[in-house]
């Protein structure tokens, strides 16, 4: 009824069924909703809750009820599987993966701050943790008909969710078949996050959750998937989502030249202290903590740490879990989707009035974060992984 | 006879019988002997001659007859598999695969510079790019008695080579399981390189080619190959080709707190022109040259190319071919092994008399290299993967 009132009320705000958001978020844009938490909240608690995971949307939330949800699954040789959810949640095992999903454009305000890009201004927290359940898109395709010869034309598999815009057009976006229907890749059609169902925001009913891949391709509300030939044709996989040279500016870029992102980056930051911070302390020791985390199941293997604007560095305490409680199992090599937290206490320079703390991961093919920003600039702001530095005052009390 | 010759004369020589070599190569040490092309030869050809790929010896060459060669497959539930070469050019496929090694120690040099590290003094052309041929891995171990019941307890593949030290051993590496196995890992057990038989320095009649994967676990003179539930215990496996960070020492280094390498990270360097270069010219314009490889099988998928330092960049031409040659064909996602040869010609800024030319790379994983050498610093001076930097003079004739 309150729905009814509110859909008659505001007829032409598609966004008006969106759903409610927890009032620490911060906000990027109302419509579509994007918006993250404060970074601090994302070191609390090594499983990020959804409340507090970050929101990307593209389009209004859709209105879609568990009973009349269809997935569409094409281009097998059998033709057409319609699953319902009590489908997904019965005709296949279920599987329940710890996966970090990142914004493309997660410290984007780092590539503003050198000189403007296109796109939300996001900080550092345009990335979360969860515990995502649900059936294996492998085993899915397989039992919609996927066999061997398939995979002689087939290169792609494409995902349209059932969000829209005003002409129609729904969100899509595709992956590289042998991530879909590869053994080790893990890829989930999820059903749940943290245990629950998966809240609006962050697709309910089904999303798609495609591990150490960049958070665009994760479909939400997901409708339709489409073995191809092809990867989506989609404004999002085409024209948008790909990184250029710094020289490159919007007269020139040719999206064609780029490959779509798919795998991220090594990443990291700090989550505290805050930038600009004024720390007052008695104390001669200073805690900083953050996040660390790569694309392509590579395991963060370090994080470094400088109070120094990086003349000297320390190495930071990794963890998989909450503080005393038993980490995460280790994952297999190649399978390592989750982030490590880390944090590090360190004497304070006695003499210091301000410290530049900069953090920078490892990861288990020993790739690095660059320096700087200016270099890896692009006008898009997407894949923002330079060293994360915050500066802060101390004074003593 | 010489050979017999040659051990009578210096019976306490064991190098006394390793092959020629070319007087074109940059020696760094004799005995065992290890050596790098001219830099400048790399960008010649897309497939590196055997002749001025670089050797990287760490024992005499062995001294081995392909008629009495044996290979021992060890640790699966069937028992020892023994395989002499033409079982295994005869019962297995022969697969090519173009394969680009680099020794995880490949400039070095660079390192050298900030702060002296323990190790050969390696240039930038400690990399090349071949042609090798031979069995898969993944045939061989399913030959031996591999299936699925044993990657309940093996996590690795161990490789022995027949090359010993004077106390009697042998040069030792390992993969992880899922590496050699998989079906994309594709793992060789060449005995060709560049279509002709493995020369003596590079492995003869067998060593293992792991693409993607650092030179120092492509076992050469491949003796013995166990699937274990434990890595190689053998010094470089274990007390070797790791990498730390750039504050740890050899007084605080723990060997166990780091990874082995096995994927490496991006990498890219100039060629062409040689650092310290003075260039006399009437042109306009520069051509510089240079290749780009990454690790994992991430293809590399642009080169940027600075001429004032870093200032400002400019976006290479890719190849994997020869000039005015058909390319190779594309690899699928996750399997291109081999490097890319990139070239620009830019004009020359008008008034400079000098010129710092910077190139860096970046993967299909959007990985990039680092800007600066220190902070990448480690005490073995391995993973030396910043922005290489080359300064020439400029000469108006
Ligand atoms: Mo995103
Ligand atoms: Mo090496």
């Amino acid at each position: 009824e309150d729905l009814k009132k509110q859909q008659a009320s505001k007829p032409s705000d598609p966004f008006s069924s969106d759903p409610e958001r927890h009032p620490v978020l911060q906000v990027n844009t109302l419509k579509p909703f994007n918006a993250e938490p404060p970074p601090e909240i994302l070191s609390d608690s090594y499983i990020t809750p959804s409340a507090f995971f970050f929101k990307r949307n593209h389009l209004p939330v859709p209105q879609l009820d568990q009973a009349s949800y269809r997935l569409q699954v094409e281009g097998l040789p059998q033709g057409v599987l319609s699953l319902s959810l009590e489908d997904l949640k019965t005709k296949f095992p279920k599987h329940t993966v710890t996966v970090t999903l990142q914004c493309a454009g997660n410290r984007r305000g780092d590539m503003n701050k050198v000189k403007p890009v296109k796109g939300l201004n996001w900080g550092v927290a345009a990335i979360g943790n969860a515990k995502w359940s649900g059936a294996r898109l492998r085993d899915v395709l397989l039992a919609a008909g996927f066999e061997p010869g398939v995979a002689q034309w087939a290169r792609h598999v494409q995902f349209e969710g059932l969000d829209k815009d005003v002409t129609g057009t729904s969100y899509g976006a595709s992956i590289p078949l042998n991530k879909a229907i590869g053994e080790e890749g893990d890829v989930l059609l999820a059903y749940e996050m943290n245990g629950e169902d998966i809240p609006r925001d962050h697709g309910y009913p089904v999303r798609v959750v495609v591990p150490g891949v960049v958070g665009a391709r994760n479909v939400k509300w997901l409708g339709k998937i489409v073995v191809s030939a092809e990867e989506s044709s989609s404004h999002w996989q085409q024209q948008d989502y790909k990184g250029f040279a710094p020289g490159t500016d919007w007269n020139q870029v040719d999206f064609e030249s780029a490959p779509a992102i798919q795998e991220l980056p090594v990443q990291s930051a700090i989550t505290v202290p805050a930038d600009g911070a004024v720390i007052h302390h008695s104390d001669e020791t200073l805690t900083v903590a953050g996040y660390a985390w790569s694309g392509g199941g590579r395991e963060v293997i370090r994080v470094d740490v400088s109070l120094d604007g990086g003349k000297t560095w320390q190495v930071a305490q990794l963890r998989s879990g909450d503080k005393g409680q038993a980490p995460e199992p280790s994952p297999p090599p190649g399978r390592a989707w989750a982030w490590k937290l880390w944090e590090i206490t360190a004497p304070l320079p006695p003499e210091a009035e301000e410290l530049e703390i900069i953090c920078k991961a490892v990861d288990s093919s020993y790739n690095v974060q660059p320096d700087t920003v200016p270099p890896i600039w692009n006008l898009r702001g997407l894949l923002s992984n330079a060293w994360h530095r915050v500066t802060v005052r101390l004074r003593r009390d």
